[in-house]
């Protein structure tokens, strides 16, 4: 959500750190590369602590804690996946480092510069050519008789499916106090305009524009035919409560987990805390879409 | 879209106009209750003079043209469906007379007073017991050769479909001057929240809010499985430009009809106007729906 | 699949075996007015012997096994809900005992006999007047290392889902030996007609009448937006291959359950047995489904 | 639908006939290249007079009406697209000449060679290499007062859909005498297997094997959340009736067109005729789909 804007002036980053994907050694060239061009436009170099011992080290770079990232780099550049993203974006959202997305392979919605073109566009944003954008997150905690147990940030989804033992969830949702419905399902997703073309567009969710002030709500696998997806107003909070005996697992990007018991309460909300993502000058959101779900892109009038 | 709000003062309501099924003669009866339950309560009655021939004239109401209800009522009471309520508010969007709807048969999304509360309900607004609730209306104008041909308002939606000739339409799409796709397809839907419960959501859209500020497209059985529904900012402006040799017929609510040609752009956007529905204290957005679409409305938990 | 007639002959059911809702007792009191019933009638009763159980035995009848059901019942009556119906198809299939199933509250796809009526409606069958369907059950073996490690019946469906850890599964797709498709998914169900109106008809499934000579294969939440349901000739032989590291949970029915690893293959297929349903003389398998789904039943044309 | 089975005869075809694209002349030098080396094999070569006219005449081919292709030729060979192959097929069903379809751009469904390998597959079929494939068509005829006044074959599907006024239609529907429901909708499409994955698959509908003895229902945007495909056993007879005050067209493979009255009836079954396809020997079904939608190719286990 939220506006883009181009910016204009440069030499904003002066530290810059890189994170590369998880548990993968095959990024270790770009992140050298990447790490030496750097250096030559005399930016300072970080490397998380993980990535960096995952590939031998990084050239020229720090090994530092995600804690130190956090507070020091002016920008983080992700080598990896659209996964590797949203795992740096959720880690890194209390100082809102902004964050740019180097796909390794196929083009991701956040990953949205490829390898080859990698060093050009990095050059260009350190000049002060790219579009920033803020997406929102979202923060969902788990009440258990009231009080809170577990709570944690989403860029794209929080999801409450079966846990261990059955095959569904049952739960009553309420939006802003109001009771909505029961439901008896496989689960329900909360996504964000940002996770809007993940999970939740295989659930047959709706696409949400980043700049709606909207978030959804997806069910899995309805019992009944008429629970469809819900678009809500950014400011509203959803609450879904577990009804026993069922339990439920609940996903915060497909990377945390929380086992929720029958009786609990996840509330779901925007979080205050947002994210800010880079794009080169080209950008276009809808450019993206186009290509990854293979859109015709053949404009036959001018 | 937008709040809602407990109005407190009473007496708001001094001039009524009364508006009936179109062609209809079978609110006859719950017009002159009404009209003579006004009176009692010192309000000035009016009525739509189409509705006053149907049925042979409203005892104690003056038959007057839209044109004057719009200019005098402080408050307009449709009797019939929500195609009626839809029809009145398009007419009367310009001076936002505030819209009351009382269904003559089923429930409806707009008209959620049923006839045996209609004395009840009206009273409970005249002493100023009521909700006020905005709605976005969308204005859809067709531009040929760059010059508006035809333009009207809509409460519901705007559909682009198949014209005289031929099964389908095509179109290119373009939102706040950024190309999305070309697309083949029965047509396209541009629905408001309040339309999105309509035949929108016939079409696999979601529901949207009434708070939440956006519109949602829906493609109607597109060539290609990943033309999905994309919800939008209610700030954006949607040009659906259409593809010769097709034509394509617009649709403004299912009321309004214009036959445009290959190469006219239909511009769409929210409009500046918008509609006030009234509602009866406890009124909730979310009942009538899980009445309408039968979700289960039994809460295990307290 | 297969055709529904009408019986002719009377006395067809000699030993009658009644099976209660699993774990409740709430039947006790149906379940004694039935055999009572039956009695009169001159029919054998047996009980299941849990049901007897939980209920704490049914008047004049004898509490047997279900291999001895299986053996001696002529008829199987079924009082609680589709999911006991199933399970009892399920256990009955060998031998081809005959089931009619009347449910305990809502009316069921299977159990399409009202509590009200019951009396009634066995009287006739006892009388002969009686309709006999045939539906197709499913069969699938897992297959580890091309040796077969369990296998299962299905009157609804099989369904491949998430396995205790991770959100999803990965599997290739084989049809009659032809590659089909790898898929990264939330699951998939392959599910007989009978099994197209429960949970496949949630995940966007097809209603497949039961006289038709298939089965559908229905994908849960798939990455990627074309994969669709596929119907498929009911000799089809299906192989879902299960890619590690992910593993997956075999459900028969949602109630037989089978922990695969990655590298199995559960092979699906039609069983050489069926379940025999028996329905009172005015069954109409498109009334119950207008009833469960609240299609319009309002013929305007006579 | 029904057995696909390699040939192992040659010389089948001493007659062929060739069949361009509507009104194209594009495919001229193509249908020359082919009439020539047709005429090295001491094949006698027909062209369709329509095609022949616009493309100036083949060299070789002598130029005939369609009655005459269906009676005289053993093979008609289709150079255009997925269209112009069901037109064929439409006309040529009666005598059952099998139809081999060469795509002159993208791959189709039913046009499943491509240009490039044009003469090396015609000449590996006129050696006797090549499956022999059965498709299914549709009759549907149009009863007024229970009169016939059209009928028409479909190879994809028959469609009922709004007609010149209004923006929906009416209608009933009975299977096999049976009433299943009357709904409101932007029409209804009974497709083939073959059609399935046409408009059919735009409108949410399943793919239905062409093996699977059925043919599938979709409405098209129905009011009402619960109105889903269903798929019918092939031998079903299907009636829809048109419910007045609306109209309705019925499109049959979306080629030939007949206006509908309210109260006309559209009866719709499988027609006694089919159409046979051949395709070179390493055909596959699924690899079609595969292709053409883009589902993943990736076996990753052997």
């Amino acid at each position: 959500m939220e506006k883009e804007s181009l910016s204009e002036s440069a030499c904003d980053f002066r530290t810059v750190a890189l994170v590369g994907k998880y548990q993968s050694a095959s990024v270790a060239e770009a992140l050298g590369r990447l790490s030496a061009f750097l250096q030559t436009r005399g930016v300072s170099v970080l490397v998380d602590e993980d990535t960096s011992r995952v590939v031998g080290g990084v050239g020229g770079a720090r090994a530092v804690t995600f804690e130190q990232i956090a507070e020091k780099a002016d920008l983080a550049i992700v080598l990896g996946g659209d996964g590797t993203l949203l795992a740096a974006a959720r880690r890194l959202a209390v100082n809102t480092v902004p964050l740019l997305g180097i796909n390794q392979g196929r083009l991701g919605f956040l990953t949205d510069i490829g390898r080859d073109e990698m060093l050009e566009r990095v050059g260009e944003i350190l000049d002060g050519q790219y579009l920033r954008e803020r997406r929102a997150l979202l923060e969902a905690e788990v009440l258990r008789d009231g009080v809170p147990v577990f709570t944690s940030l989403a860029l794209n989804d929080v999801v409450a499916s079966r846990g261990e033992i059955g095959r569904m969830i049952e739960f009553e949702l309420t939006v802003d106090g109001e009771y909505i419905y029961s439901q008896r399902s496989d689960g329900v997703i909360v996504a964000t305009p940002t996770g809007s073309t993940a999970y939740a567009l295989s659930a047959n969710g709706p696409i949400l524009h980043p700049r709606l002030a909207g978030m959804v709500l997806v069910p899995l696998s309805p019992h009944g035919l008429t629970y469809r997806p819900i678009a809500l107003s950014h400011d509203s909070v959803v609450d879904i409560r577990i009804v026993a005996p069922h339990d439920a697992r609940i996903h915060y990007d497909g990377q945390t987990l929380f086992d929720a018991h029958g009786g609990d309460c996840v509330r779901v909300r925007r979080s205050d805390q947002s994210v800010t993502l880079l794009h080169p000058p080209g950008y276009s959101y809808f450019a993206v879409l186009r290509e990854k779900l293979h859109w015709s892109s053949t404009p036959r009038l001018s």
